[in-house]
């Protein structure tokens, strides 16, 4: 509906789907680290770490490239809440990798990864859908599917929340794997925000 | 002091109106719930969540239409914003009386009555408030008063926060209530939100 | 690349100036908090509410100009934005805070004291650099720094974390503990959140 100046800048689509691979990337080492030995998962988590500072990169190229660009393949503000939305899916994985680091933690709740199995799905439909920005085609199977995992997600968050509490009966263990599991939730949420993104971007522009 | 091209769509008012009517039957399930027991608390919390999926299909019909509409009685993303903040009232309102549920909750500090006894009164303001943007009349009333129960919800939150930590001495059951009053406490300030929301359109347009 | 229309509203720069240098007195009163007694962290929590409110009605006197005035010297959103997000920098200073008081803490961990001074040092660059904001001048140092502090502050919360589950096995002071690090991670979060805004708004303009 707006105007369009051609020629607009289609690097653009090049630099968020870079970004949305890294979380590919990133949900698949969190998904190792989980099965992993603490001194693995120490490795694992610094490789998460590392992969997070690339997709910072990538997130801080779209933002220059945004402020120094005219014209742009849509609405400004979309391209920058779309980088945003991207870079706190990384973030909150990370921030999960290092936690169960830090805290120590022995085991996990066999269902924590049912929750890192949707993030993963959720990356790999988000690295997928990028690329289709370009032609605006084929992306509502994407919006709908992603809120669909999001939903699984929110299911197996409470579900886990209710286990926690019958079954964990030292606070202090509780309260590292409740924060764990949150953040988690966090990550799929952050994932069903792009999504909504995308469907807002597509619908706007078709 | 922006161009309006007539006629503008004014369903979206009756549409906003609809969504906020969704949170009055939401606030007055909650104090239901408070005072129920464990049974009735389950068929309740159902209720709710029932509730808060009507909400959300008003806030998708808002949503879709926006971005299928032209021209829109106000700031599109104004209306975007809204519907988004109304929706985050119920998220927390349902999030809540889930917690309490699934937490098997015994028995809830008096005061958490007055919280929800000031998500009642807000949500009542709220959708009374709604039809008045369409004249754009009256509203300061709202956002006063709303802005005023914020305070008193922040204060009650305060006090609660003080009375668990010297009363409540079982850590887990502690990490339960801290958690509901907290969500209940996000609701106060969602309401907030969408009261600040209508300040703004009110200034920009009049 | 925005057409601009003169005079220019420069008072927004004073405004914001005035909002940011209330920060400076806050982390300063926080830093006094953490030494002191229970009964002259009583008064300090009481005088940070104090600059609170003082910061809360710079913030709504920027929003009423914002929402009356047709020319701003930069972007409307913008100027709100930057107005909140100094305002959520004061919030969790004071919440911090408001929250050792009422949790009834005895000492605090040292290094609660390095995360202070990350946010006095974050606030006396924020102050400085409001008043660059009309020129755009020389505020790339400061964004910058904030940054590398929000790094500092960023891993000083994480060695907080270890030392607490390592050292506190009282899970209710955990708890308080961990509320109160917390918060004032999300400070320094929120200077960073200023710093990136500023950063938007000097390339947007230049």
């Amino acid at each position: 509906m707006r105007l369009r100046l051609t020629p607009r800048d289609t690097s653009f689509f090049d630099l968020l789907a870079d970004s949305a691979q890294h979380l590919v990337t990133g949900a698949n080492l969190l998904a190792e680290l989980l099965g992993a030995d603490r001194p693995t998962r120490k490795e694992l988590a610094k490789k998460l770490a590392e992969t997070e500072h690339l997709a910072d990169d990538a997130t801080h190229t779209i933002m220059r490239r945004l402020n120094q660009t005219f014209v742009t393949p849509f609405d400004r503000d979309d391209i920058y809440g779309l980088a945003s939305a991207l870079d706190d899916c990384m973030d909150y994985m990370e921030e999960a990798a290092d936690l169960i680091v830090l805290y120590k933690i022995e085991e996990l709740p066999a269902r924590v990864g049912e929750q890192v199995q949707v993030l993963q799905r959720a990356a790999e439909l988000t690295a997928e859908a990028m690329p289709r920005l370009r032609s605006l085609n084929d992306l509502a199977e994407y919006w709908v599917e992603v809120n669909r995992l999001e939903n699984q997600a929110d299911k197996i968050h409470r579900k886990l929340l209710a286990e926690l509490f019958d079954n964990v009966s030292d606070p202090i263990l509780l309260i590292k794997l409740k924060e764990v599991i949150e953040i988690l939730e966090q990550a799929a949420d952050a994932f069903e925000k792009v999504a909504n993104m995308v469907e807002t971007i597509a619908l706007k522009e078709s």
